[in-house]
């Protein structure tokens, strides 16, 4: 048997999307039976890793990369070369420059959600130029996205701060409803909230908008009238890509 | 930080049935935000891991029990105290009792699935007595569920042959349609077919039935008539009771 390298998941940013970039890897592998699928290996340490837009926004000292990095460095330890971060936050230069110095001595790879994404949307849609950009707050300020989007010569259609702060990051976050405190299933009104962002980007112009926290596309994976764009879709293709070729399903739109 | 002792998932088999064991860890788990979750570590390295039933039934030499075992080394050095196996035809003492004497040597626990389905039983639904059994013809044959169920004083109601063989195996194996070839969504060919075993049993006068194959619960979660049983939501609450007890939601027969 000729072994099949392992995809790694580093998980917990939240629970769910880390499931979710699992299932999508499954979703996007060509396989009909058990032993068609490819290896994965996800460690979701939810409890070890804090708050990754906590810490960008300044509200907390500790910067979560370092144990990010712990976990990485676990999955290195049982033969794992390469591994995704379904959590875009976690991509901040910040967090992310301390994984990635902290990995330079082990041949883990970590490829780059935020550049998967933005390269995924050159080949699905090539000719859609206006792409909305919905995130948490941090991101949203950071402008992550916004600097990706742009350097690959499209045009970044940001929320306004009012619907950044108090539309699409309180469905992410609020404690009673909110995507992360329920996420199987996501509440309606989080749902509402998310539809709500992704209209707003629309009526600015989008004709494509990323679902920039991996909660997002928990609560919405359609919108009418606008393409929305999955990063963790993005970077399962980008893991099967790097790891079987071969097993890549062929790219469509839904 | 106190440290939490992680959740092991010994996933592959299928790759749905890893994943929907991880999503019912965080489904029975009381948690409203990333960090109150528990840790989970899923290998699921489904390539490596030969067919269950086939080895059962005489059809292959290879003991998947010897693979499922250094999965199980793998856990075991990224600190795994104890894991779970959601397939339900690797607990056959053949294949289970090579996983066990493999780990004698570290402490790596794994709870029995069956044993915990019928204490679930036991606890969910206290006064009923006639319990059908679903599964895969390997379990089917050997009455692994039934010597369970009966072991603990109630009533299995067993698929006939052809049933068994026909109806609630090629739901789960058929490479066109069946649950393994397509899990997510399930097919609505395989879905019928599992409905059709579960109306057999219920004619036969059973009140409550376990979904004995790990495939059975992606497709159908209710019936008319009868309460459906998951062994893997079973599996998910035993691994949090002998982790963090005290983040086991109550029990309800939703």
């Amino acid at each position: 048997m000729v072994d099949l390298p392992i995809i790694g998941v580093l998980g917990g940013m939240g629970p769910y999307a880390g499931l979710d970039l699992v299932k999508k890897v499954f979703a996007e592998t060509r396989g009909d039976s058990d032993q068609g699928h490819l290896p994965v290996a996800l460690l979701s340490y939810s409890h070890r890793i804090a708050d990754r837009t906590d810490y960008v926004l300044g509200r907390t000292a500790e910067n979560p990369g370092h144990a990010i990095a712990e976990v990485a460095h676990d999955l290195a330890s049982i033969g794992v070369r390469i591994a995704g971060i379904p959590c875009n936050s976690a991509h901040e230069p910040v967090i992310f420059g301390v994984i990635t110095r902290s990995l330079a001595d082990t041949d883990l790879r970590i490829p780059h959600l935020i550049d998967e994404t933005v390269q995924h949307i050159r080949e699905l849609l090539p000719s859609v130029q206006r792409i909305g950009c919905l995130s948490t707050l941090s991101v949203h300020r950071t402008g992550l996205y916004r600097d990706a989007v742009k350097a690959a010569g499209l045009t970044p259609i940001m929320c306004d701060d009012h619907v950044a702060e108090h539309v699409v990051h309180c469905a992410i976050y609020d404690h009673e409803w909110g995507i992360k405190a329920h996420s199987s299933p996501v509440t309606p009104r989080a749902q509402e909230l998310v539809l709500e962002g992704i209209r707003h980007v629309r009526e600015r112009g989008a004709e494509a908008v990323i679902l920039g926290c991996t909660e997002l596309p928990l609560a919405v994976s359609k919108a009418e009238g606008v393409v929305c764009v999955d990063p963790v879709r993005a970077l399962a293709r980008a893991l099967i890509r790097e790891t079987s070729p071969s097993k890549l399903k062929p790219l469509c739109r839904d």
